[in-house]
């Protein structure tokens, strides 16, 4: 493992410039968070615009860098070969962010960002641009300090929130431009704030909106109503068919390739401190009642798939009443999966127990949005070696090593297609309200962070010199 | 039974003023069509103006016309008393509609009438200011030929289309003034258009809306897939739990009290002129499979009780994806009540539904937006006749008795409290499309209708005339 007084400059000297380059950094930060880079809006144009705002930002940072397409949002490629003798690290982040709504629970613009009790309030302040910055942070630093002690090469992508419809094809179509000898992904948080977190396994994700059909139109409730199918009535059979009554979602086969829990993960995670109830206070429920019976909630969110309705929408919404069966009912409908789960098999039996269920009367459609495989990485890695080892040294706490229940798919896709294992080196906190209203992050998290990612790049240059029989 | 001669004015003369009035009573009848005179839009303003004009324009035909307020939309009332000796008709209609979403479905502005191929195409052209009009146009026949053949009150309600939540008491509080010896209400329509017909029972209806709250914001789907209870689950549960398979409705007692159709009504019924495979061909769909097994359609429809959810919505409903779990839930749900069904037992039941079967980690609410008996006619009242009578006359066919699967609640309340039955002369046509987007009413059909309506007048004052014992 690295020391770091081996690095090409002392930690205390970046630290330093860290913090004298904090304001300033910060304006850009603001920058980039005005964008309002939603993928899937298709009004939104704030996409196209980030992107080029980013290629231009690192392109003053002495990389080489580019907007390059996809069938959907743009990608930002950069790089910056400071030695072709050194090791290469690629920096995955995403510029795009959940959309905000609902707007009106927002305490301040999500696209104007504001710095309120030490926190920056923004959509995207955490996830990721706000990560995804403390990599421009620590380059800045390192620049600033003589030179980048390893070579850079950054993956912006502008999908990641809708599940990285295109980066399959990206990753191929690039392989060689993308060629690392190690990858660092920041998009993931700290199992709490008192405890420094390095992710080794994410859940998959499989997305898909149905579509139930009943009349052509809308039509009078009291001249139909008993007489015609209702979309909604078989929306809400499908939905309520998925689970039953001790939470097990009902899919056939749904859950035969599910790696069971080894004993001793099982016990660790029931060591960890228990924070259920402040997540209770936080969400405003009294327990966290959803899921499988039999399975604590660590294990429900980092062990155990699960399925659950995103959105529903269908007839009239407005205010007040209006008397009419609905012409069609719409869902959204998400599975996260687990390791030895297929996407491909989830949806199969997903379309299967439609085509089952839907009555006479009713149309179904079924659009996929997104698909992920679930995905694990060897604590061992020389990259999450040293993503721990920084983040000791950053936060002056032991790394706890912990699983996610999102998804970035991704990862699995680095992991398949390049070979590359992710070092997860995300500071994310839990309440941050990520994909929620009033997202926040932590001016002094983000600080730390960034001080761990500059450390980690010196830390890892050594480490993959080393590594590759050349100290 | 009335005579035609014996009218004041000859059938022929009244028919010949209708058609020389026509395109001057059209231009009216555009202009009423315009305000977007929805009841319960809290952003659309167009109840009072749509008032004021009704009442102005009944004060153009010697009505003494006001505008009253109810603790919602404001009601029109107009009085011409001809002769105090001479029986007094009360005509109610109804100046709301319906929401016109969804908007991008019409193929004209639902607020800017136009005519196409016979018909005019807006919200309310049939439901209900064209067939309210049809009044304004036989009292301005009647009076361009000499005179009323009685008194006239018209009671013209702002709230009809969200279920008359203020009419209980308006009708109170006025009573006196809306003292007359028959009521008119043109709200109903035909079996088909080669079925003139008389509508004798009415459907009830209780409207509510269902709230379902879990987490005090939406979460990241990922962090908290099968932890969290879900409220858009818990109302897909319980919207799903309100069926059987049978597509019976499972709320307890439900039935208890709906009252066994007559044999002799159940064969009439079966002897009509089979209209299912035409609404099928409207409606776009493959056969009518919503309700209760057993029965027919037309007994489904007209007298047996259903339950529809009327819109539902909850989490993300904008394109793509959103990998949330919503904080909460809406469901419209309504019923249509029977003869013996009481409103109040069907909420009470509801409400006890919900408290046995909401999950832990779900908080509900229901608010009740409506409610109305079911109501039933005696066939043989006198306006009720003289109505069967002047269609005979006006369309040449024979009249069919027959029920509606719909609600007019007020009728209900004008038989509890003034005791005046409904003589329900409406010409509507099943294929208008009311409740739906291109709501349309044919011009030829509001001619005869408003030709039926000024018999009507002529009949029924000469039938309560000698009825009076003073002929």
């Amino acid at each position: 493992m690295c020391l770091h007084e081996r690095f090409t400059v002392s930690k205390s000297s970046l630290s330093e410039i860290l913090r004298t380059r904090r304001d300033a950094m910060l304006e850009d930060l603001f920058a980039l968070l005005r964008f309002p880079s939603i993928a899937n809006h298709p009004q939104a144009d704030g996409c196209g615009p980030c992107a080029q705002w980013l290629a231009a930002r690192l392109g003053e940072m002495e990389f080489a860098a580019e907007v390059l397409p996809t069938a959907g949002q743009p990608c930002v490629f950069a790089e910056t070969i400071v030695d072709p003798a050194k090791p290469t690290l690629l920096v995955y982040g995403h510029y795009d962010v959940q959309p905000p709504e609902p707007l009106e629970l927002w305490h301040s613009d999500p696209f104007e960002p504001e710095i309120r009790e030490g926190r920056i309030y923004a959509r995207g302040a955490e996830d990721d641009k706000g990560q995804l910055f403390m990599h421009l942070m620590a380059i800045d630093a390192w620049q600033r300090s003589g030179g980048l002690p390893l070579n850079i090469k950054v993956l912006l992508e502008g999908e990641e929130e809708v599940g990285s419809p295109n980066m399959e094809t990206f990753l191929r179509d690039h392989a060689n431009r993308l060629a690392a000898d190690a990858l660092v992904v920041s998009d993931t948080g700290f199992y709490d704030a008192e405890h420094p977190s390095i992710t080794t396994a994410l859940r998959g994700l499989v997305y898909v909106e149905l579509r139930f059909t009943g009349p052509q139109r809308d039509v009078h409730s009291g001249m139909y109503s008993g007489v015609l199918a209702n979309p909604i009535h078989a929306a809400a059979d499908i939905v309520s068919a998925l689970h039953d009554a001790d939470g097990r979602v009902t899919l056939p086969g749904f859950y035969d390739d599910v790696e069971p829990l080894p004993e001793e993960l099982r016990q660790a995670w029931a060591n960890l401190p228990d924070r259920e109830e402040q997540m209770c206070r936080d969400l405003g429920v009294e327990a966290l009642a959803g899921g499988e019976k039999g399975f604590s909630a660590l294990e429900r969110r980092w062990a155990r798939p699960a399925l659950d309705v995103n959105g529903i929408d269908g007839g009239y919404t407005g205010e007040g009443s209006k008397t009419i069966i609905a012409s069609t009912a719409r869902v959204k409908l998400s599975s996260r999966l687990v390791a030895g789960q297929k996407p491909e098999k989830i949806l199969e039996a997903l379309r299967a127990f439609l085509a089952d269920r839907v009555p006479e009367g009713i149309r179904w459609e079924m659009d996929v949005f997104a698909q992920a495989s679930p995905v694990a990485f060897p604590g061992d890695a020389p990259a999450i070696r040293a993503a721990a080892k920084v983040l000791e040294d950053a936060f002056g706490k032991e790394v706890t090593y912990i699983r996610s229940g999102a998804s970035i798919p991704i990862t699995e896709l680095f992991q398949r297609i390049l070979g590359l294992d992710a070092a997860l080196l995300g500071v994310g906190l839990p309440d941050s309200n990520v994909h929620s209203p009033n997202e926040s992050f932590p001016l002094e998290q983000m600080a730390r962070g960034a001080e761990a990612v500059a450390m980690f790049y010196g830390c890892l240059a050594e480490t993959l010199h080393r590594g590759n029989g050349s100290a």
